[in-house]
């Protein structure tokens, strides 16, 4: 599989640059590339006691993301899946620790503890308070006395970074992290391996099948489950997480691994939302990708119990840029629908001259249905016709129930009935065409303007202009002429309808996929319809 | 591909109410599942210009998570990929409509054109005063004059919105939505089909290939093209672009259309903003997933040139759950790296009698070699002793610039001598050792109790304890016992060494990954170095 990068040596730089450059200024970066890649929150005055995160990269938006005004002071990244180097944490350290102190918050893997326990002890050889925690919030091996930390970490980020912008003294926000990683527990499932950079992807998982208990770096899950659905996915985590969880009130945080979709996602919460324990659950961070595991097409949830002040550090405000909120989980208000979703039909009424009127109208399109048809075999279909022939038949059918004897009501019904038995697109344009006309009739516009607006707003609405070989090449120069009376209407309904035989190309429409010389040579059908209707009402 | 999905017909509604779970109340819908998917924003009072759009679903966040303060006031969802009813869209707009009326921003695709503008008729029948814009950013296919609309429209969703929340009148909104439609410019890449829920995966673009000029539907790109990295991939697009661009400033939208990974969109992030319209682009939103095409390995890129105070607009604050905020682009910021990373040598110090006991030291371990490499093949790879030997190897080479008169130096000296010729883990967790130590004694503690704080540290960073089969079980009981004198110690290390033989579980380090009836009835290595080393000191 190819990936957006351009060399696996510069990938987590050049992803570095890219999330700084578009930080709106909130963040900068110490002048050690390759090795030393650090980034750290450009507004810090070292008044504060600091944040120190990072790891392996891969986790984007972890950790960069996490840096700002109440979550990490500065974030180390090491290459992809590897911790950083003693000296890129030390350089971290030393940048942003003051007199108030430094906590260093290291996710449970032997590099990390190890390259971040060295450099605290060289960072306290200057003289700087630098403490240490260590996050072992992975639940999936239960025996190991060793867990992983993953996701679970950003409740330590955002719980102890808002409370340090507090300014709380190092103790105070070690004690707190310390407490908070007491709680946390996560679990992970995947549904397909992740794509490393520059190594070939492992299709580890066969289709049907999920992995249970993953780490953030690629490596197995505990077990292999069969995978059924969204819900026995939820389920199969959820019954992991409660055995651990009191009955107490609970914040959750719920992990795109990468490469699950948003609206997958928006299922999974959905699912979580409605799991056994989601009572116990009051507030949310995501849906969204946090701590990622590249491209996995996988998500995991964390829980951690409310201890007291927790909800608000979590809902305070932090700028960094990969935090999505923590809210508030609640129930899914559901509004009334509002009135007049039933189109109101008006009372039917007698008028024979408009019931003739109309009749004959239906029947010249009827009668034209086998020619129309031929038509449109040229560009399209060829059911135009008969398209156009069953929605006359059914408005004939309909005449009793229209309000015959009030046109201002008349075209908006008409519309009505033709969007109902016409179906497709051109149905629905008729529809507008007699809806717009019937609201400006409405408003007391002679029924030459009223028109003229019906077709303006179809032209809107479909997007076809004259020129586009349309029935708009009829009806437009035909409304123009009607000025002057039904039988110039009628000649330039004609003169647009042949005309259209010379319209090589079709700009709107089914037609416009056809090639031009298939078209050229015959009239629009459309526009026929429209020319012959003309014809007769000039009869 | 499996998917997280519990049945295609119900994902939709699933996934909104997930969304709407997780809004933190900011998020209603409307009664009429499964056929009527409205979602509005619930702080909604009808006191200014509503803003709805919608379309097909599969686009998350579009459109449910552009609802909000200063964003859209209804999203009315379809289908995947498929528009809304007219009966959806009427009863969006009848739900949020009040006399300030209401815009509809719809996408340039013909369903949602035809249905949204019927709606929109039926709307205004009921004395509603409705316009609508289209939105047709797509300029993959330039030579059609119907082109699509793509990301960009969230360009109109935020400066719309916005105005509408000053209270703008529906006039002005609409004004300035056409204004800003008339701007933008979008293009799409992708290196990957997206998978549609119910449907077998499509593979239509081959390996190292990619798709230039995709709409949002998983239809095919414009051309496929050989994709070679991130470099190009970006120039392609941005050449696409730069044709349309004026000189003007520019706000940038770098939309993830799914599957790419974070780490992906950063490095393209930096291609975009070092590309040759960089310099152009003031503002960013994004990289972020906003106008997606399900799980789609691919990127757009859309552009807006800046009109008057359309950058107050895109800044100003909204409560849309999926905005990702639009921030200035900025230079990368490169600050020094601090002072310290190279460690500060003590200057070294001639002292006979500690020469002659480190260098007694360091013979122990060198003449334990060949016993300690067999015992560490029983549960490891048979080096421990050929670690030590030659770490105490190079420690008497190094004596000579040891601060040996300076004991509280001194420990600190051989911790850094370890850290860099030990290697691994073992050479870290001993550098931290002596480290802590050192720290303890600077500060005027007794030897053993700085002894002792170098052991907490350790266990700290390392993880084990005692009973976990390593040196520790060994130096715990050796420094305990130390306050008795060394032959106590030695006896001590003797025993928790000799007692490492019965521990059939590693806890700790590589033997953990050992079947334990192979570490049974063997000295661990680290703990019997140890044992040997204090029954010297005791000689």
């Amino acid at each position: 599989m190819s990936q957006f990068m351009n060399s696996k040596d510069d990938m987590v730089t050049e992803a570095i640059d890219g999330a700084i450059a578009t930080s709106g200024g909130a963040l900068s970066r110490l002048d050690g590339y390759p090795h030393i890649r650090v980034v750290v929150r450009s507004d810090w005055d070292k008044s504060k006691v600091a944040l120190v995160s990072g790891g392996g990269s891969g986790h984007e938006p972890a950790h960069v993301g996490f840096v700002g005004k109440g979550m990490l002071t500065a974030a180390v990244c090491g290459d992809i899946f590897a911790s950083p180097s003693v000296d890129a944490v030390l350089a971290a350290i030393l940048a942003v620790t003051g007199p108030s102190g430094c906590l260093l918050i290291v996710k449970n893997y032997t590099g990390d503890r190890l390259n971040f326990g060295l450099a605290a002890e060289r960072a306290r050889s200057f003289g700087h308070k630098v403490s240490m925690v260590v996050v072992d919030d992975d639940i999936a091996l239960p025996d190991l006395p060793q867990a992983r930390g993953v996701a679970g970490t950003l409740f330590v980020h955002k719980i102890a970074g808002a409370l340090a912008e507090t300014g709380a003294d190092l103790d105070t926000v070690t004690d707190r992290a310390k407490r908070v990683i007491s709680s946390i527990s996560s679990i992970g499932m995947s549904l397909d391996t992740c794509t490393v950079p520059g190594s070939p992807k492992e299709f580890r998982i066969p289709e049907k099948m999920a992995e249970l208990g993953l780490g953030i770096h690629g490596e197995a899950g505990v077990e292999q489950i069969d995978f059924v659905d969204a819900n026995q996915a939820m389920t199969a985590v959820v019954d992991k997480l409660a055995a651990g969880m009191t009955e107490a009130e609970h914040v959750v945080l719920l992990n795109n691994l990468g490469g699950a979709s948003v609206l997958e996602m928006s299922v999974l919460a959905h699912e979580l939302v409605n799991s056994r324990v989601g009572d116990r659950l009051k507030l949310i961070i995501g849906p969204a990708a946090m701590m990622t595991s590249l491209d996995m097409r996988g998500f995991s949830v964390s829980v951690h119990e409310l201890g007291e002040g927790d909800s608000v550090l979590l809902s305070a405000a932090t700028s960094a840029p990969g935090w999505p909120g923590c809210l508030a989980i609640g129930s899914v208000d559901v509004l009334p629908l509002p009135d007049g979703l039933t189109p109101i039909k008006a009372m039917p009424s007698p008028h024979e001259a408009t019931r003739s009127f109309l009749t004959e109208c239906c029947k010249v399109l009827i009668s034209a249905e086998d020619d129309l048809n031929a038509l449109d075999a040229k560009s399209g279909d060829g059911d135009t016709g008969s398209t156009l022939a069953t929605a006359a038949r059914a408005l004939i059918k309909a005449m009793d129930r229209l309000p015959l004897a009030d046109h201002t009501q008349l075209y908006r019904a008409i519309g009505l009935e033709l969007s109902q038995t016409m179906g497709g697109s051109s149905g629905v344009l008729l529809a507008i065409f007699f809806a717009a006309a019937g609201d400006a009739s409405s408003s007391g516009m002679p029924m030459r303007d009223a028109l003229q607006i019906g077709l303006e707003r179809m032209q809107q609405i479909g997007g076809a202009k004259p020129g586009d070989r349309t029935m708009i090449d009829a009806l437009a120069p035909a409304l123009e002429a009607l000025k002057a009376g039904f039988p110039a209407a009628a000649k330039a309904a004609r003169a647009g309808a042949n005309h259209t035989a010379t319209l090589s190309k079709a700009n709107a429409g089914r037609a416009s996929y056809i090639n031009p010389e298939q078209l050229s040579g015959h009239v629009d059908p459309g526009a026929e319809a429209v020319a012959r209707l003309f014809e007769h009402l000039a009869g």
